[in-house]
């Protein structure tokens, strides 16, 4: 379903540990791009790639290296799930018993069902195309691949759910919880939507009907019957899973000739001769929506833990009276 | 269509300008809140209201000031529209012919048809529902009414588009463009989905259809025949004009009784008895999406000024040979 | 000693706190100088002041207000005053039995003898010149006002001291405790030095004499003999007393007549007539002093909250084994 | 003079940078430490050396890594020259003319004559002790080899001076120009103090003679008569020579007997069996001074390229009207 290559990356930790254990300083880890073939990108050279970031890196910089696309190439998110990862790692020695699960939800119209909570890593990672929805993860395969014998691409959305987290992190007005999300998930290639709770949707439907109603449950515990809200309220976490959708767009390299133009101005067709390119982008993206995920818990329950000693709720204090 | 209050509202500006120059120093304004009734909440004292911000706070900060909604209150966005006028005029003055617009795009199911090329604020701000296109500015205003004289609240989607924003603004990892704008927008209250671009419908494409051909015009401009990307490629402007959309759910106060608890744990019955509420935030929300955009407009047009000493295009370098 | 101005300051809380309790939003205050008379200023406008910020203010932003020196007015340093006093309410809730302390350590070539494990608030302003040392205080008194009778100003040096902060707070490379307060104390208008613990006096040992040896006291606590380290040792508290030194200048408004330039470029001699000026800014700094001391404490201490989870010393992990 | 070891050092950068060209991206370089070796270490797990960062790293952290130091090791100043570097060759760049120099002021209670209006890189780097004084320098090094000897240490202070520095570049309060300074020497390892021009001995002088006088000179230029502001005034350069002093501690490894305690809290005497190391810092602080000034410089030129469009003073703007 992905690029056919073999990547034998390998990541070195630089510093911040030894001997298993976490030392304080920070944790640098290095992996080496082995597999930039800079003839693949040859023809990239004399013409800008539609879609691609050609054009808009040379307009920023005034300067472009083109093998592997760069600092642009899609392999920049490896730093983002092996820092994930170490974000995991935190979070669920601080949060016990959080989780976070994404999956592919969509492959061009093919949508999948999904119980946000209940749907595992493990469902999500038996399957190839990482739809945890059998079914409809057929006929996602089936999809990319005939596509792919076009020589073309797709896009879709990925799901994503938070269990465990709890109430109070997120910042009540610029770093709202699901502004956070929104920035962080806005940063991976190609992603071009986010929705937080009932999203897109949730537009379409009336204040009465969309309003999650409160209520204790029998150990007293403040929940909502349903979760449109998608577990943030005026920006911070409400303790019931938070959940949302990324959309990403077909990928732009297409064996398919297309017009662009020259770095010297001459409109051209133009048709990757070569190169190793992914004709749908969403299995890949799973680990790397996780990663960023992740790393948005990490930092605001850092912050809440910073702003009253735990990282969870706040001990109540006495209310101040008029 | 929105609040029946007059707020008397007046920004005192306290620093930063003299005799109508701006001197530097940080600009301070402030607008006292003369309209804040406590009485009109001592009922939200009691019960949580749903989907507000009431119980997340409680739970952030141990703490809760229910006058006027306090911290999680929309009348915090007049700063952000306040500091917005400032940032549109910076930019107006580093990037000559710029604009913003911002418009209702859609309430509930009514989508109004406008041309993001040509949309200007005038035409914007000639409606009280702040839709461009008057037949669906009608059907839209008609619906509010329709759902607000049942007590309840509808949702939406704002447009918005920059024009005359130059090439190689924003950065290629993690401050994307997309990404900043992503941040802000979802960062503004009851707002639950952001697109750039062709966004979610651009999902549902092909690459070979999606993608935007680079042609270099009469003039030698380098552009796209198609703008499915919102101006934006690799996280970085393209100078193709920058659009995209961000949805807000149905207002939350709502004339309807629902379920709820109260601060001491107690299901109860809830409806607010009196205080002023919108039925739609989208028409008031258009001027705070055209200030995040702003400022997020602002904040990379100095970044790229600080990294090439001007706020457009790099001048082209040797480019390095292998 | 200082200026004869009876400023009937007033602050004013914006927002945060209600009831007297803070509310977790930001805490704004507000103090209108409501003493700046322009006129006082109209001959600083036509030639630059020796030594003060007329031609770099001009120079950095094109444009300058005069009234009141403007930015550069010592003024500003109420608001770290008043941030101070919240950093300092903070710090006491979170580190219980914290103080800091400082006081006028020397005046000219008058120079007080203080005890750092003793000194308190009170001792300091028992006396208008804000030096514990009676016998000391005095000479500096007269020295002031003999010097203030000339038209001129003097200059000296203000200790300080930190009891009662915990081992454990300060970043070990950039951000050390004492990089953060050389930062924040050479911040303070006319400040000219920095020392943190034996200081220059230590440039002069030799490292066998320099070391501070440490020992378990009586209760098993570590703490060291002797203290030339000033409480920081590799950028980190080590919970003994935290101390330092910080120069000022002389004021540079002098009532003597001096050479300097217009902004046209010419060469003139220039007094100022009249304004309302300290001949010793030291008196009036020692508050300055504490106020950014408890911003650093307070900054490092929510900084190691964050780290540990306590403000305090982080709990012993295994250590790690080769 | 300093540690007889042959660090073989070797900078590996691994981003940023493709055929000699900068590329935008972030600069990424790596120095492998081939050179620690853990065994040299040993006794140092057992005690905590007096004046080190043994004990206050174990206090943060709740453990540590002994090998060489670990996080503390000075080693870490090599990421601080790398970078400076680049930071030099960006402001030689933006800023045509400019230049940072630092030399040994002072060993001990020997100092040096050096003309801060002259001095050159080459003239310091012409002495293995890096005092372009050669009078002062061959008492100085006489001095560390004979308290080398002995098995102690010795302290002084390190000179620096920019010339060529425009006006205009620091922010008025707390980003001051030397407050920037003074936090970036104060985080180097082993340093005591910092003073920004007239220092501490200007803090001995009345406000008449301390003041520098602003004069136009023959081609219009405003320039000071004397340079006791060091170059800044108000936390802004004034385009004379920056000048400053910062101080350093007797270096704390001696080889001689000390009392200390263990991790266990036993109280012990203490001397290092083996390891390398400095009897004197001075000489290799030299390169590590200049690095952190020539990095505050380019911050502030970018800042300052960001506010105005040019790293120099901002052009004259219509001044306000009352």
């Amino acid at each position: 379903l992905t690029t056919p290559r073999a990547e034998s990356d390998h990541v070195e930790i630089l510093s911040g540990i030894a001997n298993g254990v976490t030392l304080g300083s920070p944790i640098a880890m290095m992996v080496r791009n082995h597999d930039a073939k800079s003839a693949d990108y040859d023809d990239i050279q004399a013409a800008f790639r539609p879609s691609h970031a050609d054009f808009t890196t040379l307009a920023k910089y005034g300067v472009r290296e083109a093998a592997g696309g760069a600092r642009s190439s899609a392999r920049e998110t490896i730093g983002r799930v092996a820092a994930g990862a170490l974000a995991q790692s935190l979070c669920e020695q601080l949060l016990p018993g959080v989780c976070v699960v994404a999956w592919v939800q969509r492959v061009m119209d093919i949508a999948a069902s999904v119980d946000v909570n209940t749907v595992t890593v493990d469902q999500v990672d038996a399957y190839p195309v990482r739809c945890p929805d059998a079914v409809a993860g057929q006929a996602m395969t089936q999809r990319i691949l005939e596509v792919k014998a076009l020589g073309d691409t797709v896009g879709g959305t990925i799901g994503f759910v938070v269990r465990g987290a709890p109430a109070g992190l997120g910042e009540p007005v610029f770093d709202k919880f699901e502004a956070s999300l929104a920035g962080a998930l806005l940063s991976l290639p190609a992603s071009k939507s986010f929705e937080i709770g009932s999203g897109l949707a949730g537009t379409y439907m009336k204040g009465s009907e969309h309003n999650d109603a409160f209520f204790a449950d029998a150990l007293g515990a403040i929940r909502t019957k349903t979760n449109r809200s998608g577990g943030v309220q005026g920006g911070i976490t409400n303790g019931m899973p938070i959940t949302g959708v990324v959309g990403f767009k077909p990928v732009s390299t297409v064996f398919v000739e297309q017009d662009t133009v020259t770095a010297s101005g001459d409109n051209v067709r133009f048709a990757p001769a070569k190169g190793r390119h992914d004709p749908c982008v969403l299995p890949r993206a799973v680990p790397m929506v996780e990663a960023m995920v992740w790393l948005v818990l990490a930092d605001h329950t850092l912050r809440q833990r910073a702003l009253t000693g735990s990282c969870g709720p706040a001990p109540l204090q006495t209310r101040p009276k008029p």
